[in-house]
């Protein structure tokens, strides 16, 4: 028996979500069980760092399984995507101490929000950025987020209805900024990254909408003000899934 | 009655090419000719400048079409784009003489094909890319290339089978390099970009499949000899249509 580690990368947009759900296999949790007991031989349990929304992109998705079959742990990446769709991919595997779980040993996670700002959204890029046509003032969308950085009661940025009873995060450092990107197809895009201990449910998308009300002049960079009022009807729209990528995950 | 020139942009992942077919709908052409005729209220025809196959995608491509209601030109992308799905959209339009034709009048065309030397295949770029995962000799890949460039007979590198009689087209230009690639995902790629004044079928795809082969150290980079031999089967192998993209179309 090992534990092993893997480090996965998806393209959410066809999934449910990470969460294995009753309904669906449609989610990213569900196609790992799928692959890891393939090769397992017998059904296995793979645990997540952090439960992707619907739609939501990891570059960096961390899990863990324990494997009962004695197969190399350099060919556990190889093994895998050969039973993974191809929007799902196993970039390393590593064996861990027994006591290593992917979820309670997590110090923290980086995210990524994509914004493009043009006139028509990009056909390469529409499933992982958020194109937004009318004209955002990228100056604005620059003031106060350091607001942000620390340790706060996120209850505003919080999905309503959610279950989680202390609403208390630290971000540990939040940047927007043009990207420059030297692709075929665009030329710029603008990235809001985020990293911290944890984060509440929908919190990076929450933030995202409420920076890009910032942008099209609907409100002022007020982060504070919000973040006091532990309302979430202060704060911005949820900005869509699709935009959004776990970028890391700390241990 | 106005004749409008467009440039199109699509991801031909999900399309059976360009070219109207008899059995399926799914086709740019056919998407196009839909959009534009519910604009028109009437059928019109779509005249592409290129003929991309199945799978190909543009970030470029022109057609033209005669227009009978009276919309303002600078109104015709967004009306179309409503109309469009979201792996097809229209970036600009243009009033153009009664005698353009976007194929006849072509002077020349500009291809991309970008390939990666990752051991896994990005996520993210797995419909836009076409990844090697063995290791790529790309100094022999830079070397020689310059032969094809200039009037040859281009038979060696078209696919059998093709009608076109007249072999012969000018190369204006061709590179292969390093693009670093600032994004989110990928650090760098590899591009064969090829500009010139036709193309015969599959030539841009059997060239990328002869500079794969010399990557791999199959072959050495002796494209002179290959073109003189007026052979099918002394070029490389055809690489999959997911690399290529048709950047741009001159007039």
């Amino acid at each position: 028996m090992a534990n092993i580690k893997i480090v996965v990368e998806y393209d959410g947009t066809d999934y449910h979500g990470w969460q294995l759900q009753k309904n669906t296999s449609d989610t990213i949790q569900g196609k790992l069980e799928t692959a890891v007991s393939r090769l397992n031989k017998s059904k296995v349990r793979v645990h997540g760092a952090g439960r992707t929304d619907a739609g939501v992109h990891a570059r960096g998705q961390v899990a863990n399984f324990q494997l009962e079959v004695p197969i190399p742990v350099e060919k556990i990446p190889l093994a895998l995507n050969a039973e993974l769709p191809p929007d799902i991919i196993c970039k390393a595997a590593e064996k861990m101490p027994p006591s290593f779980h992917a979820r309670y040993d997590t110090r923290g996670k980086k995210y990524c929000y994509r914004l493009s700002n043009n006139r028509f959204n990009s056909v390469f890029n529409r499933r992982f950025v958020y194109n937004i046509y009318q004209k955002l003032d990228i100056t604005a969308m620059k003031e106060g987020l350091k607001q942000l950085e620390g340790c706060h009661d996120f209850s505003s940025f919080e999905a309503s209805g959610s279950e989680i009873k202390k609403p208390v995060r630290t971000i540990k450092e939040i940047n927007f900024f043009k990207k420059e990107i030297a692709s075929c197809y665009a030329k710029s895009e603008y990235w809001l990254t985020v990293s911290g201990d944890g984060f509440l449910y929908n919190m990076v998308r929450i933030i995202a909408g409420t920076l890009i009300e910032v942008g099209l002049g609907k409100r002022k960079p007020e982060y504070k003000k919000i973040m006091k009022s532990c309302d979430r009807r202060q704060a911005g729209f949820t900005a869509p899934a699709r935009g959004l990528t776990l970028v890391e995950v700390y241990y």
